[in-house]
């Protein structure tokens, strides 16, 4: 028996993507899109990493209710019953929790590996060593998250600060976690970057299921009995009662960092140098997408004179560009953005405005 | 008998308006869209100009065959008869000699006022008050020209030189024409705007319809034979066969200003303060339209955060923009063009790669 035989993905696909609006609609978030040009969804990208590591079998995704025939439609190997559905987003903490109990019915050594749907991963071998490693690390009780080189100082990611090494497994390095940081402003993320032991918080965690339970047990008492409660009615005729009396009452948006990671002891971290970009907005999707001969990333019929560094965004429309430079261009049914890729995050101010006008039918 | 009653005003709306691309099409070019907010196209407004001054019966149309039915559409005071479809452009040499032979037929004491519909003009009281006294000059047999006092150095238009003052016709001074001068280069036309004696030329003319005939005899001689034949045929059963024997053949694009103006002897200018504005141009409509209180240009539903100067224009989406300045944004069915202000002369460029692309669809 190897390690990988109790070693389950979960990936948690519950988000809306927001700043990725007009293309990720509530109706359409960002992890069901193809972004990438590849044909192929992020969601069905974080599937694909997987398949050569573990069979679909054990692959699971938690998301809200309402995408669940989504998932299946676009993962039709994974068997439905590994598909996930939360009545309620309650955070990352719960949603983890809801797939530890659904482990636990079916393996009680289960080694869950969470993974996130938005993110780029050019070196996804790197990925699957690194969740070899870390299962094996995990069979000892530990809490592992992976952390990602800082290539600069980002101050829209939290920080890990690593302490000692513990180890190697399969030659990948583990690393004690001091402590987690949060995002920091830029002089705290420049420090961070100079003192070279802190990397970037990937949102992806390896540990065995039934570790975490007691984690929550210890630091999470509300949910853990929520989830004791929930875990004997799932899949039977009390399940919708046992989720409005246990789910819904949780409350609305505890992360997994905040939970669990910033209070446990025992947590691990494995550096991995993965090739791992976060595509949250439209400015890293026009960082990170290979470029034309100009110099653009253009996903659309698109017809230029010099511009340069744009990312022009259609699925039916001609996107005509005359001399643009750091420039996006969202077309979609509904709506047409434009902004300096600069700009980038201030799609939530339009999201909020669109709120305040009443006028959320352009987010569905 | 006031001179009002021989004045025929004919509005020119033949063109097809590519720098307004991708809204002006072949199928509705610009001088049928309402490009100033204000539910009247262009040709309307030209229409809307000319009602205090004379009958709807006395107006006429000089249009391509093909939007005729437009032309009716928009115009049902006018009497069909009073829409002239060309059945190719022959330039407006052409057009106006087209229009000539049909007021001949109508009126021998026939005063034309040659108007467009492409501009937009803020003081029509100026106009019409011009337009009088130029048909009160035009008795005498001097061809007319209306002058556009230049604010600038223009290098977009042709000049006019003016020379002696030939008196004042209804309280507006007439001067003659010494010269029409091409498109300047920029040091040229601000020797031009300097010298004080130099207007635009609006490309609007008045002048008796037997005048401009026997220009045509003495400039054009191969049209104003073509007009000859034509002119008999007009409305009877022949005039299909004798549009294709003498207006078929005709060359291509022969102006007005090269076939006749720079060569006749009494031409003389108004020079008009009408608050003429050329609206060629997406830059010229940003220029010229009235400004919201971000000092934008919006023709959308359109949501905005810290945008300056930018002209937003759709029928049915929301335009969503952030940090924009000095840029131009038209959206439309199949096609959305992003580009600065100062480069709006280039959608010609895109006009010209559709073409070579075989993209012909989008032009029309």
């Amino acid at each position: 028996m190897t390690p990988n035989e109790h070693l389950y993905p979960i990936i948690l696909a519950g988000g809306v993507g927001s700043r990725l609006w007009p293309r990720s609609r509530k109706t359409a978030p960002k992890q069901f899109l193809d972004l990438t040009g590849n044909r192929r969804s992020m969601l069905q990208e974080a599937f694909d990493r997987m398949t050569p590591l573990v069979p679909p079998e054990q692959i699971f995704v938690i998301t809200n209710r309402e995408y669940v025939d989504a998932v299946r439609e676009q993962l039709p190997e994974i068997p439905a019953r590994n598909i996930v559905g939360e009545p309620a987003a309650r955070g990352s903490a719960a949603a983890i929790g809801l797939g530890a109990i659904h482990l636990l019915r079916r393996d009680p050594q289960a080694v869950m590996a969470v993974l996130t749907a938005d993110h780029l991963i050019t070196r996804p071998d790197v990925l699957r060593q690194t969740l070899r490693a870390a299962a094996e690390l995990a069979q000892t009780g530990e809490l592992i998250t992976l952390g990602i080189e800082p290539g600069y100082p980002e101050t829209g990611y939290g920080y890990i600060e690593m302490g000692e090494t513990l180890g190697s497994y399969q030659g990948v390095t583990a690393r004690r976690v001091v402590r987690f940081r949060e995002k920091p402003d830029l002089a705290t993320a420049e420090a961070f970057v100079a003192a070279g032991n802190f990397v970037w918080n990937s949102g992806m965690f390896i540990w065995r299921a039934d570790v975490i339970m007691a984690q929550f047990s210890r630091h999470m008492p509300r949910l853990h009995h929520a989830l004791k409660h929930l875990q004997p009615a799932l899949g039977g005729p009390e399940e919708t009662a046992a989720f409005d009396a246990y789910w819904t009452p949780l409350p609305g948006n505890v992360t997994i960092d905040y939970g669990v990671m910033e209070k446990a002891k025992r947590v691990a971290v494995f550096p991995v140098d993965m090739g791992w970009h976060d595509i949250g907005s439209w400015a890293a999707l026009l960082e990170v997408l290979p470029k034309d001969a100009n110099g653009n990333v253009v996903q659309a019929r698109h017809l230029d004179h010099d511009s340069n560094n744009i990312l022009a965004f259609s699925k039916n429309r001609l996107i005509a560009t005359i001399g643009l430079q750091d420039m996006i261009v969202v077309d979609t049914d509904d709506v047409v953005l434009v902004m300096p890729a600069d700009r980038a995050q201030d799609v939530k101010k339009i999201i909020r405005t669109l709120r305040e006008n009443g006028l959320d039918h352009y987010l569905e």
